[in-house]
């Protein structure tokens, strides 16, 4: 039961790491407004929320929040002293995580924008 | 209010990916020795947890968690049916990420893994 199957796919999930510069700070410190985004990015991806947390580290200052999902996770940090928020979207399975970027980038409008997509599974991990 | 100021650094955290193949599904099963492995990769790391969520999808099936950190967040996905998990470790400010991935992978012993260390900010985002 402990050794890994030989079924196992190479790759398990895509994550990917949306970095967005100059956005609003007033959107930044909003924490409604972001975990909505957070919700309507789950939403349109596919994906289905299990939980959610989100801290406020006080007025004018950023927060800090996941979706659980089904299918992996989508977290928010956010910096309104520099306009820039960090968010990951991390699903396997059928979801669409690009759609998801697509979402939170209209709802923050940065900018400038960078995605990274990364792989993750026994084929990151360097056995598959 | 709204503008990124001149003084924002070009980084503002570093976000590690960890892959791990080949570890026993007895661990990537069991929800609480997961949970205490994250809160001690935050100790030795110098990062301090503000929440915790875990949700285990039932018996012999993976664990989702996630500890949301003052600087930022540390989160788990685990496929027992692989032998594979997948851990990010994000952190801004003075806390030491390398060392918590350390304490993750003594505390689940896979035969292989990678990790990739991913700058988050304004760099990234092309406008640093």
């Amino acid at each position: 039961m402990n050794a890994p199957t030989l079924v196992c796919p190479p790759i398990l999930g895509r994550h990917l790491l949306l970095d967005m510069q100059g956005v609003s700070a007033a959107l930044l410190t909003d924490a409604a407004l972001i975990e909505r985004a957070l919700h309507d990015a789950a939403r349109v991806a596919g994906a289905t929320p299990v939980d959610a947390r989100f801290q406020h580290f006080g007025p004018g200052l950023g927060v800090t929040g996941v979706l659980l999902l089904k299918e992996s996770h989508i977290s928010i940090h956010t910096w309104p002293e520099y306009g820039f928020a960090a968010v990951d979207i991390f699903m396997c399975g059928e979801a669409r995580p690009e759609l998801g970027i697509d979402s939170i980038v209209a709802a923050f409008a940065p900018a400038s924008r960078s995605v990274r997509d990364a792989a993750r599974g026994p084929a990151a991990a360097g056995s598959a």
